[in-house]
Order: C-alpha cells, then structure tokens, then sequence
C-alpha cells in the first residue's frame, strides 16, 4: 500500500521486496524474527523509478508496511498464526524496531533495538554530542591523532586556497578528481570525517606535513586492499546504501541536528543551521523538515509506558549520544557495549569479539525468551 | 497538516477549528482537558470544499491533528507546557481518546473513552450483537412491543407491494413523501430502527392493525413536540451530524459489520455482504474498505499493554456490544453503566441520572486525579 493513512491515492500499491528464511521454521508456533530493514536498497522503495512513490516514505508509513507484512507471514505460513514475533534492527531498523513495539504492541511482542538514536532529534539531545562522541573514540587511539585532525582543516583550507596548493593536495592525496574549486575542498572534508587514526603518531604543525600524516590515515580507509589507483571523495558511502534515500528521509522528519565547536571535537567550527538546511531540503526535494515531528511520534527517550525492547549501544559509537543509555523500566532495559561500534551486537559473533558484546547477545536472547514464554502463557 | 504520514503531497495545510476554554484556566501547571471530536460538523473537516481534503480523512491522521494542537496549545497558553493533558471522547470520539492514550502516551496522561466500540470491527464481534443489543433494549419496555416491531416488517412489505396499500399506508403514518415504490418502502423501514415502544402496549396480528400501533410508538419520536405536520423518513439523522462523513469513513476503515437474523432480534432478516458493501463504496466515493485496519492499527480489545484509560458502556447502548466490558489491566479499566444509552456519562449531570452514572462520574475523577498526581511526580 503506497499510503497506509488516507485515501487520497486511491489506494495504490507497489511491490515490495522481502526475505524470508524457513530452514529453522518450527510449525508448532515457533517464534518468527522479524528483521527491521534500514535506509539501503532493500526496502527503499520505488526510489529510482517515480518520485510520487518515494514521497510517501516515513516511518510510519514503514511500520504500517511491517503490519501488513507479518499479518501476510501469519497467515501463508502453517504455524505462523500462532507465533510470537520479535522485532530486530540496527541503526535506523533498530529506531523502527523499538517503534514497532511501542506502536504495535499487539503484533509484535518484543523487540531488539540496537544503535538505536531515537532521540537523535531537535531538542532532545545538544547538537555537539555526536562530534564529541566521534572525536572522543579516535581519542581511544592517541591525542596526536586528534590533534593532527583538528589542524587538517585549517591545513586544507590553505591548501585549497590557491591553485598550486589544491594541485600539491590532489596529486599527494592521489584524488581520482583533482581539486579545482573550494566548493571540491568542501567536498573532500565532509568526506574526512571518515579517517582512521592508527597510523598518525605523530605530532606536525606544517600544512603539508599535517596533510601528509592524515593521508596515512585515509588510506588505510579507502585502500586497505592496496589495489586502488585512486580516491574518489565524491561520497563516503557505499552505493548500496543509497544515501539519497537517507537524505530525502532527513530532510522530512528524521532531522537530526549536528554542530561542531572545534574544542570538544576535532572537527571544522561549524553551527547547526536549520534554516540553511530547510532550503536545501525545499531545493532538492520540494519538502520542508518538521525538526519536532519524531519527538511528537514516538516520545524520544520518554518511553516509561513502552514494554519488551532492549536497547544496546556501542559506546564508540556517535550514535548512541542519541541512544537511551538507562534502563526505562522493568522491561525497557539498555545494555552498553564499551567496545562496541554501530550495532557491533547484530554481527556475526567471531573470534575477535569483546566480552561486552558477547554478554549483550547474551542479554539479548534472556529478553527473548521471557518474551516467547511470556506470550506462550497469555495465549 | 493535510497528511501527516507522507511527503507526497507537498505538505499541504488547510484551516481547522478548534475551541478553547480557558475560564477556569490554572496557569501553574492545570491540567488540560481535551475533548477528541467526532464525525460531526466541527472536526469533518473541509467536507463539502474538496473531494481530495476528506479523503485524507483517517483515525490516524485525526491523532496527529491531535497532536500538533496540543503541542500548539501547551506553546499558546501561559502554564500549559508543565500541564497533564487528559483526553475525553464519546462514540467514535471515545475510541480516539483511547488510541490517542494508546498511540502517544508520551503526549497525554490519561483518557476517559465512553461508548468507544474500540471491536465492533470484522472477527472482533459477532455481526449479530449489535441488533441484539438493540432488541434487548426494547425487550425492557415489554415484550409486546419487540414482537410488534418483528411483525412490522413483513406489514410493510404487504403494504409496499400494492398501490392501494402504499396509499393507506402514507396516509395512515402521515407520511410526507407519500411511498411511490418498494425502494421508498425500503428507506422507511431503515428509518424505523428508531422507533420507541413505550404506547405499543398490544399485540396485533393483522398487518394494518400492527402499524397503526408502530405509528403511536414512531409518533413520541418523530413529534414529540406534537406540532409535526408530517412524518419524513429521508434520514434518520440530524442534519448536524453529516453522516456522509460518517459513510465515508465506514467505507475505508471504519467498517462496522452488522447482520439480523429477525429471531434473536426484532430486524428484518438481513445478512452482513462485505462484497456488496465493498462495491457500494467504491461506486460511491472510490475507495474499497479495509476490513481488517482498525484492529491491525490499534489491537481491538487486546490492550494488554495500554495505560491510563478508562473504558465506561452504558447496557441500554448497542455499541457497547463491541466496547471493552472488562479490566484490561491495572490501569485500563472498565466501567459499567446498566441503565445508561450512548456515552450518558459525558452529558451534563442532572437530576434524572441514574445511581450508576454518578458512580462512573466518580470513577473517571478517581482516574483523572491519580493520573494527574502520577504526572505531578514525575515532572
């Protein structure tokens, strides 16, 4: 169903992709697990083909899709009827995960939220946090590192500042797109914040030098197989993450704000806007942000009435500065992971793993039993 | 806010009304009593402007209007930030009371949802129990009339099926559209379903005889100021209370199946055709019901893990039939009122009122004031 709350589209409907795995399916009322899809291809919907469609992309819109979606599973699988569902996700899943059971606590009965930053939002949590967060975790690996990355902007601007230092940065950094403006400088910093800090020791204070040093650091990130010719700075994501789909999605409700003061962080000073960022919005999609809308929704962290979810963050992760950190009640419970990054709990478990997350997965499948048996009972 | 779930139609406004009053307004942190409307003129909005406007019509979208007022409120009105919100509604107004507590606990404190058929929808109750209740009611005035009333139908089907009985029976019920056809017998025998009992005091078995007696009991109803010139049977309803809205709704997600089977009722036989009411909607406003909505949206009467909300049902009212007649928990409870008909408790005390909605009144400030010092303490 393209829209699940009017009837203004004369009820359209498109298709929709979803997996299904049955290998372990056990008939006789067997749990169901639900995993909540995020922002990458697999659910969003439609974005290529007509603009229409993906307009109607919210998060309630999503739940909605999932209702329906587990009442078409019930009722095509033998056995499903009378299966409880818990509900997983990570990242933005992990928000749809604890909103599913807030939302719908009579169709799913429990939920596993995982770097959830439900109230990554206008007023709930200071827009500096998340920089903090980020700086504080390369911290982890050295002040130097910090430092060095602190004075990088400046070290760039200069660079950019000229025709002769952008063509030093490009052919140093080996830019598959040499700098030509300012505006690409702009480019390749918001790139940046994707440095690793391991190889950076040492301490510099000469523009090139700086750049030099944080050159090591990327290329441990855009060239750990050794084999690329090249860095494309033109998006830092993946393409199958489509990030334009996210994009659209910040500029309509999921508004989260970010600023940097250069002090507490190691990024370039930088104020949250929201009228700048309105416009761009109004520009490029045609829709204006509504900063408050996922606060008046699902309540942010003020979830005392919600039931059955556990939230886990990752402390290195920026995102859980807007992740619920402290139990809510008997069973709204949030389980930290010091070593953690961004849902490191809902990745296969491997040799490497720290003891936390292990004892978060362990957390994990407690909850979901007591739900299981706490639903077997009431039916 | 047009849609509050999309982004597909560009964010379009339009005026809505609303009333406040503030004559008893306490500025430090009163509370606020919120009134949910129903499917009458106030909040129908915009229904005779543009098609496209009420067909973004939906429960769902009524609470997020309710939302945003009352965050539009809580900003307006000095004090009204630190203040409880408790929500209160009757009917279909009830049932938005409830789900507001359901869906935004984080927004409003409590809810008292009178007469709020929250199940009366398909495989939640029973089609039958509606005209059951209502023969019930009827029963109470003497089992005279509900037999009177049961032979009624075929009286007038005998009539309807002859020129000259047409003709006697306009005559004889002062009938100001005089019937012309079996489609105008039709419409007076949907319109009788308000008849009242209290003259038909005997029981006859011929078919004039059995309506002369039905017209004493329509005549308390339809001119009970006893100035009536003619008896006009178009609709049954106040003009006031549009139920083209009310249609409207019932042909999206409202749907409300009722049936007869004309022995556990005083109805004329009639079986509840969901294809052929489909079709009538989509014939009438282009849209096809979506049966199963409302308990996929809100759980019907499976509001385990719902707060704060009381349920109260006057036995006398058939839409008590899909109400909640039970505690559901600690907190959603239930409240019975047996002499009561539609939401009586919501309407100005007065000397007449039975024992058993001044105790429900008690019960609703019990909750009101325990959920407003539950407020208090956690602020």
């Amino acid at each position: 169903m393209l829209d699940h709350f009017s009837y203004g589209v004369q009820q359209l409907t498109f298709m929709q992709k979803y997996l299904v795995n049955i290998d372990h399916w056990n008939r006789t009322g067997g749990p169901i697990f639900f995993y909540a899809g995020n922002e990458g291809s697999i659910e969003l919907f439609a974005l290529n083909t007509h603009k229409q469609y993906y307009q109607y992309q919210s998060s309630m819109q999503a739940l909605a899709d999932y209702v329906e979606l587990l009442a078409h599973v019930r009722q095509t699988y033998e056995g499903a009827e009378k299966s409880p569902v818990i509900v997983f996700g990570g990242s933005y899943g992990g928000m749809l995960a604890a909103w599913m059971r807030i939302k719908y606590p009579h169709v799913v009965q429990g939920a596993i939220a995982a770097s959830a930053p439900v109230a990554q939002f206008t007023g709930l949590t200071p827009c500096e946090k998340f920089g903090q967060v980020v700086t504080h975790t390369f911290a982890l690996q050295g002040q130097e590192c910090v430092q060095t990355i602190r004075k990088s902007w400046d070290a760039i601007n200069k660079m950019a500042a000229t025709a002769e230092g952008r063509a030093w940065l490009s052919d140093a950094w080996r830019l598959c797109k040499p700098l030509n403006s300012t505006d690409d400088a702009k480019n390749l910093k918001s790139y940046l914040s994707d440095a690793v800090c391991q190889p950076m020791k040492f301490l510099k204070d000469e523009p090139k030098e700086i750049l030099l040093e944080i050159f090591e650091g990327l290329s441990v990130y855009f060239n750990y197989s050794t084999t690329a010719t090249c860095l494309s700075y033109e998006s830092s994501m993946p393409s199958s993450l489509d990030d334009n789909g996210w994009f659209l999605q910040s500029c309509t409700e999921m508004v989260m704000p970010m600023c940097y003061d250069g002090k507490n962080d190691f990024f370039e000073p930088q104020a949250w806007n929201l009228t700048e960022f309105s416009e761009t919005c109004v520009k490029k999609w045609d829709v204006r942000p509504e900063p408050y809308k996922m606060e008046q929704m699902y309540g942010g962290r003020n979830l005392k009435y919600a039931s059955n979810i556990v939230f886990s963050n990752g402390l290195l992760d920026p995102w859980s500065s807007g992740g619920v950190l402290e139990d809510v009640n008997e069973s709204v419970v949030s389980v930290i992971i010091p070593e953690g990054a961004h849902h490191l709990d809902l990745r296969s478990s491997e040799r490497a793993d720290p003891k936390s997350v292990i004892q978060a997965r362990d957390v994990h499948k407690a909850n979901i039993l007591k739900w299981i048996s706490e639903y077997s009972n009431s039916v």
